[in-house]
C-alpha cells in the first residue's frame, strides 16, 4: 500500500496551518511539538479511510488534522506527568518551555482539535465531535488507569489490556471511523472499521511492549529494556506473574522493586526471565490474536477486496515492524 | 430579579450529574471542585438569557452546565499555573490530590463540557460547539497573555483591558448567547445579548480590581490589598502610571519591585498613592462607562422592558457588590 499520497497530503496541509498566532508563548509550543515529526499514523488512517469509501479522501484532511492535534495533545500533557525530558529525540514542551506552558498550550491543542471540526456540515459536525468526545475521555480514563497500576500490586491481564485499550486503541478505532464519517457511509460500516482499528491498536501496542525488550537495539528507536528498567507493568511482567516458575516470580518481582543507576544486569535477568518462561511466544500469540481479529472486522467490510488487502498490508507492516 | 429559581435549578440539575464513575482518582476531583459553590453566575447568565426568548429555560440546563465545568477546569488549570493553595476557602485539587491529578482531570472536564452539547440537535450543537471553542481559545489567550505580563513592564491599559476582556468577558458574554442560540433566536438579538455581556463582564473584572483594594474587609470575601501584595498589574496600577505624579510613580514602582513578608506598611503606602492620585474615582468612571455600554447593547434588544430592567437590576447588583 502506497501511503506517501495520504502523507503528503497530511503533511503538506498541516504545514499551512497557522500557529504563527499572538500571543507566541502559547502557540510557538503547539507549533513545535506538531512539527517534530512522527509516524503520523492516525491522521493517515483516517485518510485512508475516507478514501475506501469516497471520491475525495482530502476532505478528510481536518478530520485527519483534529486526531493528530489531540494524539500531540496526550504527548504534551503526558510527558508532563511522566516529567520525560524527551519526546522523539527533542525536549518535550515542559523541559524547552515550562511546566505551565505545557498545560496551556495542551489545553489550546485540545480546544484546536475541536476547531477543526468547523469544516463539516452540522450533522457531520456532531457525529465527529460526539465520537472524539467519547474516545478522549477514554483516553484520559486509560491515562489514569496506567497511573493507578504504578502503585497496584494486583492489575490482572484484563485490566492491562482494558488499560491500554482505552489509552491507544480507541484513538486508532477513531482515527478510522472519522475518516469512514465524512465519507457519510452508514453507521454499520464505520464501525466495523471502528472495531478493525480498536483490535489492531492492541496488537500495536502488545507489539510495543514486546519490542521494548525484544527489539532489535540497532533499528528500535528507544533504549531496549526502557520498561523494565522502568518497572513498568507491561504484558510481558503480567504473563509472567500469571504463568512463570515461582522462583522466577520472585525473582522477577525483586527486580522489579528496585530503581537502580546501572541496570545492564537488570535487563538481562529480567530478559532472561521472560524467554525462558515462554514469554516471548505468549505475546506473539496474543498480538495475533488480535490482529486476527481486527481482520475478521476489516473482512466483515463491505468494501472491494483491493482496498482490503490494503489494510491487511498496512496493518501487517505494523504488525512486523521492528520500529 | 429572582435569581433563586434558576439557581435551585442549576444546583437541582448539577446534583444529577454523574460523577461517581471510575477510575475515581479521575472523576473524584472533578465532582469535588464542581459542588465548591460559588456564586454560579455563568450557568445563570445561560438561563436567564433562554427564559427571555423561550417558554422553557430548562433546556439550557446542560448548555449551562458546560460552561460551568468549563469556569472550573480554568479554575483547576490556572490554580496550578498559579501555585494557589486555596480555592474558595478550601484546598486547591492539585493540593488536595496533586498536579497530575489537576492536569488530567482538568482535561476530563474540558472534554465533559463539550460533551453536554450532545443534547442539542446539530444546528444548535455546532452553534454552541462553535461559540464554545472560539471562547475557550480566547480564555486561553488571555491567561497567556495574563502570564506574559508578570515580568513585563510596558503594559499598557489598552492591553490590560484587552486582557481581561478575553480572560474573563469573553465567557459571560458567550454564557448569554447560548442562553440565545438554545432558544434559537436570530443571530443578531443573540450578538446584542454577547456584547451585553462582554462589556459588563470588562466592568465586573474592573470592579473586581477595586473591591481588591477598597472593598470592605468586613464583607469582601478576600484579603484587602492582595493584588498589591502580589505586585498585580491591575487597572489601578497602570492608571497610576498613566497619571500619578513622577514623585507617586517611582514610589509604586519602588514597592512593586518588593514580595514582603509583612505587608501592612505596602498596602497602606500604595492605597494613598492611589487615592490621592484619584484612581479609586478614574476607576468608577471606567466602570460606568463599561455599564453604560453594556445596558447600550441591552437596549437595542428586541426584548420586553420588563426583561430589560430584569437584566439591568441583575447587572447592577453585579456592579454595586461588595464582595
Amino acid at each position: 500500500m502506497d501511503l506517501s499520497k495520504y502523507q503528503q497530503s497530511f503533511l503538506s496541509y498541516l504545514q499551512d496551518q497557522d500557529f504563527k498566532r499572538e500571543p507566541k508563548n502559547l502557540y510557538e509550543p503547539i507549533d513545535y511539538i506538531l512539527q517534530l515529526g512522527g509516524k503520523r499514523l492516525r491522521p493517515i488512517l483516517t485518510l485512508i479511510a475516507c478514501d475506501i469509501f469516497s471520491s475525495e479522501y482530502t476532505k478528510a484532511l481536518p478530520a485527519a488534522m483534529a486526531v493528530e492535534t489531540f494524539h500531540n495533545f496526550t504527548l504534551v500533557h503526558d510527558d508532563i506527568m511522566d516529567d520525560a525530558p524527551l519526546r522523539r529525540g527533542k525536549e518535550t514542551v515542559h523541559e524547552k518551555w515550562d511546566i505551565n506552558t505545557g498545560i496551556l498550550s495542551g489545553d489550546a491543542m485540545l480546544i484546536l482539535a475541536y476547531q477543526y471540526f468547523e469544516n463539516y456540515k452540522p450533522e457531520v459536525f456532531q457525529k465527529l465531535a460526539k465520537l472524539f468526545s467519547k474516545t478522549a475521555l477514554e483516553v484520559c480514563d486509560g491515562q489514569q488507569l496506567d497511573v493507578d497500576f504504578e502503585t497496584r500490586n494486583d492489575v490482572t491481564i484484563n485490566e492491562y489490556i482494558h488499560m491500554i485499550t482505552l489509552k491507544t486503541s480507541v484513538l486508532v478505532g477513531a482515527a478510522l471511523k472519522m475518516g469512514a464519517i465524512v465519507a457519510e457511509v452508514e453507521e454499520s460500516q464505520a464501525d466495523l472499521l471502528y472495531d478493525f482499528g480498536l483490535n489492531l491498536g492492541i496488537a500495536f501496542q502488545l507489539q510495543d511492549d514486546y519490542l521494548d525488550t525484544f527489539g532489535n537495539p540497532e533499528t528500535f528507536g528507544k533504549q531496549i529494556g526502557g520498561d523494565i528498567i522502568e518497572n513498568k507493568k507491561t504484558f510481558l511482567y503480567l504473563q509472567s506473574l500469571a504463568s512463570a516458575t515461582s522462583e522466577d516470580k520472585e525473582k522477577l518481582q525483586f527486580f522489579y522493586n528496585q530503581k537502580l543507576e546501572e541496570n545492564t544486569e537488570k535487563v538481562l535477568e529480567v530478559t532472561k526471565i521472560f524467554e525462558r518462561n515462554n514469554i516471548p511466544e505468549l505475546t506473539q500469540n496474543l498480538i495475533q490474536e488480535y490482529t486476527t481479529k481486527s481482520f475478521d472486522f476489516l473482512n466483515a467490510l463491505n468494501i472491494s477486496e483491493e482496498a482490503k488487502k490494503s489494510l491487511i498490508s498496512f496493518g501487517e507492516n505494523l504488525m512486523y515492524r521492528k520500529v
